[in-house]
C-alpha cells in the first residue's frame, strides 16, 4: 500500500499516524460548561498567576503540553517537532511556550483553524516518516484576544447578539508512528475564501462557505457523504455559521444530519450569555481533545470528519474597511479499531 | 533507498524535491542595492498602487507567485499547496494573496525564518508524496512592518545603529517532484532560544544564538563541517548578528569563512543607510531566489546551507518588557547535477 495517496486535494494515508495521547486545559468559563468534567485540567483564576494575559495563554500551552507528555511518559526530548500556532500577534503565546522547551518548532498561523491544520500537517511528516513523534498544539484566551481584536476589557463594551466568545483553553495532540489511539485516516487543506463579509462581530458567517468548501472537496475527493461518518464536527462557526453551513451544504444535497459544532459544544449558548457560542483557536482544539478524542477511543464514535474554521483578518485589515477571509482544514479520524473503508 | 532519513533532528531526502522554478520581487530600496540586476521584477514605487502598505505587500507576494508560475508554465490549480507567512499581525498580507486565489493553503509563522521554514515543509510534503508542487513563499514591507513594530512613518524616528531596513520584497520557490533546478537534499528544523535581549533595535544580537545553534545541530547529525559547503547563507543577521555568529561557531571549533549573510548582501550597507544590513522575511526570500539559487542552477555553488532566521517577538510583547526569542531553520541545496554525498 502507498504511504500517502493523493485523491484531488485530499491526502489518504496508507500507514496512518495515531494521536497516542492528548491533553485540555480551560479556563473559569469553560469549568462552567457542560464539558467541564470532560476536560484535564481547569483553573478557577484566567490569569495562572501570570502578569500579562498573553503569558497566561503562554502557560495554557505549557500545562496542556507537560500532561500530554506526562500521560504519555514522555519528555520533551522525545518528540521530533512541535507544530502550533495562536492568535496573538505573531504568535507570542507559542513562541513564548516553546522558548522553554528544546524541540525543534515550527510555527503555523491559520487562526481559530490551527488546531486541523497542525494535525493535518503533524499527520503528513509522521504517516511518511519524516518524523516519529510530532505534537500539535494551539490555545486561545479569552482576555489577550479581546483587547486585541476589539476593545480594552474595561471598556465593557456591549456584545452583538451574532458576536462569539474566545475561549480560554489550550489542546494539545502527540502524533506518533505507533498503534494506539484513533488515526489520522485522511486530511483535506483548505482554500482562502472571501465572501466580502466585514462584521468583526459576525465571524461564523465569515467562515461558513470556507467550511462548506472544504467538506464539498473531501467528500467529492473521497466519494463519501455525511452519513459515512458517525459526526461532522465543526470549529468554531457557533450559531450563526452553523445554520449558515446547513443551508449551503443543502443546496449542494447534503444533509447536515450529524453536524455539531465545537463552538456551540463548548458553553452552555442559553445559560453562559456567550451570544452565538465559542470561538478561538483553544475552542475546537480542547473540544477536540476533551470531548471527541475520549469517544474515539472509547468506540462510542467510530468514524468522524473534524475542521477548524479560522477568519483571518486582523485588527489592522478591519480599520482599513477590508472583509474577512477564511479558512477551514479537515482531518478525518477513526477509532484505532475502526474498520478501513 | 529510504524516502526520508532521520539522522538526529536533520531530515535527509532519499528522492529529493527540486526548485523547479523561483521569483524574486523588489521595491525601491532593493532596486538601488547591489542585487537589483538579479531580481525579476522592481518597483520603483513601494505602494504598487495599493491604498494601503498591507495591500501592497499582499501585491508583493501576488507578483511574486505570478511570475513563478509563468516561468514554470503554470496556471495556480495545476499546485497542491502554497505554504507561507509574513510578519503581518495575523499574516494578512499571505491571507489577502491567497484569498484571490483557489489554492490549499497552510499559513506559517516564523518572522524572518519564514522562507527556510516554508521551503522545509514544502520539500518533506514533495519529497514524500504529500505533494506533487508546493509553493513555499513569504514577504515583508519596510513600510507596514515600520509602523506595526516600531513607530509611525511620519514620526521619522532616529535608527540606532544596530538597527536593520525591512525588506520590501518578495520570495517564491516552485517545489516538485521532478528534476531540474536546485535539489534540496535535507532539512534541520530549528528550535526557539532566548537569550534574555531585549533591544528590538538588535535583533541580530537576539537571532545569532539561534543560527548557531541550528548550523551545529545540522553538523553534528549529519558528520559535516563548514568546509564541505561552498557557502553558508543566513538571512537576516546583518553586520552585528553576522559576527556573533562567527564568535559563537569559533568557540565550537568552526571557521565560518564561508559564511554570507542575506542582510548584508541585499543592501550596500556603507552606502544605503540601513545601518546594520537589511532584515524581514522578504530579505533571506529575495536573496535566496534573485541571487542563491540562479548560482546553484548555473553550478556557480554546488552544495549550500540556506539558514533564515526569524525574532519571535511582537510589539506587545516588547512593550511588556519580554526579552526575544529566535528561531533559523536550515536548507540544505545542491546544483541539480550535485553529486550525492
Amino acid at each position: 500500500m502507498e504511504v500517502v495517496t493523493r485523491k484531488g486535494r485530499t491526502l489518504c494515508f496508507g500507514r496512518p499516524a495515531h494521536i497516542l495521547h492528548w491533553g485540555s486545559v480551560g479556563g473559569k468559563k469553560e469549568g462552567e460548561g457542560p464539558l467541564a468534567a470532560q476536560f484535564d485540567l481547569l483553573f478557577q483564576e484566567n490569569s495562572l498567576g501570570a502578569p500579562t494575559w498573553e503569558q497566561s495563554e503562554s502557560d495554557l500551552q505549557r500545562h496542556c503540553l507537560d500532561l500530554t507528555l506526562k500521560k504519555a511518559g514522555l519528555s520533551p526530548s522525545d518528540l521530533d517537532l512541535v507544530l502550533g500556532g495562536d492568535l496573538q500577534n505573531q504568535c507570542t503565546a507559542t513562541a513564548y511556550t516553546m522558548a522553554k522547551l528544546e524541540i525543534p518548532f515550527s510555527g503555523l498561523y491559520g487562526a481559530c483553524s490551527t488546531m486541523a491544520q497542525s494535525l493535518s500537517l503533524a499527520s503528513c511528516l509522521v504517516s511518511t516518516g519524516c518524523a516519529s513523534r510530532a505534537v500539535a498544539m494551539t490555545s486561545s484566551h479569552f482576555c489577550a484576544a479581546e483587547r486585541q481584536y476589539r476593545t480594552p476589557l474595561v471598556y465593557g463594551g456591549k456584545r452583538a447578539p451574532t458576536a462569539q466568545w474566545t475561549a480560554t483553553a489550550a489542546g494539545c495532540c502527540l502524533v506518533a508512528d505507533q498503534p494506539g489511539g484513533p488515526a489520522v485516516a485522511s486530511v483535506t487543506f483548505g482554500q482562502v475564501m472571501d465572501f466580502g463579509v466585514t462584521d468583526i462581530n459576525n465571524m461564523g458567517a465569515a467562515m461558513a462557505p470556507a467550511a462548506a468548501k472544504t467538506l464539498l472537496t473531501h467528500f467529492q475527493d473521497t466519494g463519501t457523504k455525511p452519513e459515512d461518518f458517525d459526526a461532522i464536527y465543526t470549529g468554531d462557526l457557533g450559531v450563526v455559521g452553523s445554520r449558515l453551513l446547513a443551508q449551503l451544504m443543502e443546496k449542494e444535497g447534503f444533509s447536515m444530519e450529524n453536524h455539531r459544532d465545537c463552538g456551540t459544544l463548548l458553553y452552555d449558548v442559553s445559560k453562559q450569555r456567550v451570544h452565538a457560542g465559542a470561538s478561538g483557536a483553544g475552542c475546537s482544539a480542547s473540544v477536540l481533545c476533551a470531548h471527541v478524542l475520549p469517544q474515539l477511543q472509547a468506540g462510542i464514535l467510530n468514524r468522524i470528519l473534524f475542521l477548524s474554521t479560522g477568519a483571518l483578518m486582523s485588527q489592522t485589515t478591519f480599520l482599513q474597511g477590508q472583509s474577512i477571509p477564511s479558512i477551514a482544514h479537515l482531518v478525518e479520524l477513526r477509532a484505532s479499531d475502526g474498520k478501513p473503508s
